[in-house]
């Protein structure tokens, strides 16, 4: 996965980071009561408590037990039980029943993580470390950045799901009134030929090689995102009742689910509002709009005469930008407006942060494609069908983990993450 | 529901009796975390914590809310939140769905009991009380009593449920060896007319009555329960594969759920084991068995030549014979064998106590039927379809809270709840 | 199931009414094509090519292979394919799978019809027949008369269940437009000791034995069915909105299923219409209703204050009535408006006939029930549970095959069958 | 979809290949009963007669009703009854309930078909025919064609549902003994731009255009097809119990499933059998693999050390090999051994004919994919999702009708298509 070698010799900037990482998985944690960490919403979603243990348990199978000498299981029954997918370490218990898991409870579980943090620090600080586990600890930092996210959505869906509703967090400020965005600009690319994938220093994971070259048409792509204002616009032109603006599956999709909006918005007494990890609130108009499938992305494409970006051009416009916005660390756990200083200077606005942006491209290997050998090879290469990327990050996104070659995946009826639209066209459309 | 008025004035027994079964409830949610308050393992069970608040909400639904004078809510929205199932009193959160309500926490759940309880001791200490508030006073004492039984067996199917299986509460006492119970023998009853259900002072449920003359033909009944060693014969005697044995029904559900012995059994390395609330042991031959369903009983009866008895026939031999037995209060959490000295004199043994009963009879009214008027209406008569009469109580009982003309009901295929078998034949067979 | 040796010599009347009752059902299947005869519109019901076959499999499988010398079967693999729930001979193909046997195709089965019928009437012509053999014969023309009834509502409901609702016969001619029926009179019986059961010469199922004493309180029957106008005010007046009236299973059907009406109602511009086997018309607010579910009925009686009859309370009545009614051979394929000669001379109307009359009395065994010995013991005893018991016969049933003591039986939620209401309400009610 | 004007005046040849594709469709259907082409036994499949009435309609709504003056439908309600998923059309009835629809029968359905060939005919001879009409009847014949396949893949489907899977066709000769196949070699093509798509005269669908540059990397692809001997192989090493070779959903399909060999595979005695068109046969090992997924074929590929080709590197290899192989006309209607003299010579063997081959790609639209205008724009490209190409045609496809460029897709769970394996790797692996 990481193509040169990260670590060469004790590493205090990675102990450092270790030690961050993992004080910031605790500080999303906290706001949440024993109660809150337990329960598990959908099948597709796990517990923060599963969380946490998760991402722990990945650095005592993968480094502590191979590496550090002398290092004994906190609990060994732990192996099988937090153990998501990993087939090659043994079997694992149904996903969807993560949530009735209430032993251990959370205080053991905090105190697994403690036990495994202190072998980890141990582990970090004490000389020469060898390139191959430096290489695995960042994966587990970049994992556990993953989870980190993953306890947000995750929690929204499960907050959400209960009579009332209940917020994460405090509500936030309330909004400045403005409902305008600068407007919509198409920006254009010539065809040519692309790098395409990681190219050099720092980490990667495997799905993001090998470096190759691509054959990019020329496109065009929007400046900005879409907002809610304008998918409002889509859902009152009968958007959800028009077949002939969907995907087959797509439409399917809507009539077995009910679907007629976004996922968290809810239409009372003719006034839309959506659930935030702030609360409940009116929508507003100049947000990017978020919570949407692959399906209704692409459908409100197709009404707007567009179409979704492929991964390639989104990737061609990204790696000039700079890699900046609306992510986690922002504190605002919501997508933001665009302001009028944020237009396209030197490129589209928004492509990093605010919402993950579904591409029209279905996931799979690059050309010559080889998963990571070892257990550590089921991390992404065998989710490579009935999926689809998406790219940038989101507002629950750690800066530090986005990159312009980052490709994130999920299947085309997902809603639960913070995922939203940019549009696309085809040069001379 | 209550035949005769109960407490035409302030009434320390009823006070008494409040605190006296509150305390209780909470009692057996003591060993609980509060995540293992929080997890519902099927649509069936319930959460340890909805099950405290419930009853919690019955109070405050039924007696403080309408006959304290400026009684305030502990929290409004708590009506809706708590309602099991009683459409006149509003909507209720999916049954399914309780698992998922993580707020309010454990803690909150334990104020708003100890709020209603500071009300309900005020009322019930205030001096004159409506016969009818005391009676409903009765009924929602009775109705917790129901649930102190539900946190048991529901806790048991979650821990269950959970990879490790985690125990509820520490390990029984090793088991004295013994595998042998008194011979089964069978009693003889006289055909005639037998009255039936509930007559004279004390609690009764709506079910119970009217009190009624049936004809009831000559039978016998076993002298003692089913034990597990006997179940055990069936099972190996290839009980779960013979159709010939079963009611329709019940090979459908043999089939579509894989039943291949009582719930809580497992085989392994060709040894029997059983899951008790005590943990994992030995399965005890002389044990009664439990945790089947009705058609279990019912092909477990055919198989032995007999067949389950009705519930007039087990009534007819019930009210001659002391209501004693191996009840919650026992502290067993589980069916006991039968030893020489409870053999049968004056009728048959085991008839209270250790597993509910399945009887043949399907539960409906009795002749001349009323449910309550008003909400508690719903409380029994709706549910008189498609399921079957128990009969007798159980280890998860309280003692207090059983008698000869008791009916509880469960659909056929019902496994969890401690339900066993007693045998019964035509006379003559 | 026979009581007395029906024909201890060659028995020209057994063998004339073989050949009747065979050709009765072949006149039923005339109208229908081969294709119409291939479909299952849902597992409940059968093809009728299927019900051609099944029929004269039981006489190939219980009467001539066992005692016709030399009898070979027209087609060994008839005797797997063509089995219907009887595990004693072996097994069968899924019972929702009936719909895709397109071999063999229908002139075969025709062609194994003629085959049986041919050899059974040199059975039945060839003199002394042992009585045994004649009760199973007899058995035979009963399971036939009961698969003509099943032909009829199974190809009812799948040609509804087609686009254009094409039409079974010819429709038949314009109904006269009186909407009045005798008022609703109370037929009121004493408490007693009531004799129940099939007594004497003739066939009955074993379902319908022992002949015994049950104590049956006083009730009061309705002189009538209810009619389709006033089940139309239930339905008017929220019926099916209105969870207090149903019974809490019932009420979960009501909304799974989404009934508001009853099967084969529609509404369209304001208008109700139900689909007959002859084509689609007006609700005819005279007429019975019929294609109710045991819930609906229930519920129904609830909202007009009375309640269902007990099987027994039913049976009391029948006995004394003469057993007509407006049965298959009317030819009307439908209840019938009730007239006023028809009213209450000597006992309720419309017993026999029109519509199964769905009671209270869960389908159980009577007391001392035993199930005929062999295979043919899975007629009925294994289906006693999980049913209701209905009575009279129905337009669809042969009246040579309705008796006072005649015990139909079917799941709750069953609406497929001409099954419809009589009120009964408690002595003094 | 058509590039070029296809008939600028009355074209005799058209009409010609009119008669010519509708009689191939009916001769497909001739073996078949009434009840045969009535059943349908998985949502994804249809009855015959829907195959024979859908591929009319279509000549009747978008062309004899368009443009031919004056007319008439032979049955307005089939253009409902008979509509497959044109949304702009208007409504359609239940995919799954086709096999519900016994009215109109086989006989009508029939004379339909001869009532809008002869309108048909008198249009294709009529004189001068616009060219945009004669574009919509060429995309009526190459629909029927597509029907043509499925009539055959649906009722082999059908047949084996069946209990004693009766054979569609008598049965072929027998096989020469021979088991051997020519080694598999691999044949290299270099890294390059490559033309992908339609290009020139001739008819396509619109799904292969535009014609398009794309950068092809350096591969090599099998020489010839995976064969059953090869598959099971595979089977036997376990591969249906080894998670590490499956993608993350094939894994799960296997095990939701319950998959252990390819579709119509069957184990007995130890022995392997096949069920083909031609009936019960045991599996012959020089014959390709077919009925498989995507998942499988994926698996295969993974344990066999290579992967699938893309769909860009299959139409690289095939652009320059003739069209030829065993398609519809040769009579096997299964695919065929390679023989000795099939061997590369000018590049791989079998691509064209005997198996759809599954390739690695998803199945989206090329850039600048633009669906034709109309309700026929829902031919193709609404399908662009959760789909995977496949290319080349089968033994049931009719050899006219395949191309280079031709793009089959289906989900990857898909085993009912005549769908196999050719295998791929990375130049230098």
């Amino acid at each position: 996965v990481i193509r040169e070698p990260v670590a060469p010799a004790a590493d205090p900037a990675l102990r450092d980071r270790y030690v961050a990482v993992r004080a910031q998985t605790a500080a999303l944690a906290a706001p949440l009561s024993a109660e809150d960490c337990q329960i598990q919403s959908m099948p597709d979603a796990s517990p923060t408590k599963w969380h946490l243990a998760h991402t722990t348990w990945f650095f005592e199978t993968f480094v502590l037990s191979p590496h550090l000498p002398g290092y004994r299981d906190f609990e060994p029954r732990f192996r099988a039980l937090f153990n998501s997918y990993y087939n090659s370490v043994g079997e694992q218990p149904l996903r969807a029943a993560r949530g009735l898991v209430s032993r251990p409870g959370l205080d053991v579980v905090y105190a697994y993580r403690r036990h495994v943090d202190g072998a980890m620090t141990a582990l970090l600080e004490g000389g020469r470390l060898a390139a191959g586990v430096a290489r695995v600890v960042e994966l587990g930092l970049q994992h556990e950045q993953q989870h980190q996210e993953l306890i947000l959505t995750d929690i929204k869906h499960a907050l959400w799901a209960q009579p009332g509703r209940p917020q994460y967090a405090a509500p936030a400020p309330p909004r400045p009134p403005r409902d305008a965005v600068p407007r919509l600009a198409w920006q254009a690319y010539e065809a040519g030929i692309v790098a395409i994938g990681h190219d050099g220093a720092g980490f990667a994971f495997d799905n993001e090689l090998p470096h190759h070259q691509a054959l990019v048409p020329a496109a065009a792509l929007a400046s900005r995102l879409v907002t809610c204002g304008e998918y409002l616009d889509f859902v009152r032109d009968g958007g959800y009742e028009r077949p002939a603006l969907w995907l087959a599956a797509g439409w399917e999709a809507v009539r077995a689910a009910g679907w007629h909006a976004p996922l968290y918005w809810r239409r009372q007494d003719g006034e839309w509002f959506i659930t935030t990890l702030h609360g409940d609130r009116a929508l507003a108009p100049a947000e990017p709009v978020c919570h949407v499938s692959f399906y209704e992305a692409d459908a409100y494409a197709r009404w707007a005469g567009a179409r979704l970006p492929t991964e390639f051009e989104w990737e061609r416009a990204a790696r000039d930008v700079a890699g900046d916005g609306n992510f986690l660390e922002s504190g605002a756990l919501h997508p933001r407006p665009l302001t009028g200083r944020d237009g396209p200077a030197g490129g589209p606005a928004q492509l990093f942060g605010d919402v993950w942006e579904w591409t029209a491209s279905p996931y799979t290997g690059y050309p010559g494609y080889r998963p990571q050998a070892g257990a550590l090879g089921e991390y992404n290469g065998k989710f490579m069908s009935d999926q689809w990327v998406l790219r940038g990050g989101s507002c629950a996104t750690p800066r530090a983990h986005m990159r312009a070659t980052y490709r994130n995946f999920f299947p085309a009826a997902t809603r639960w993450q913070f995922s939203g639209v940019r549009l696309a066209r085809d040069a001379g459309a």
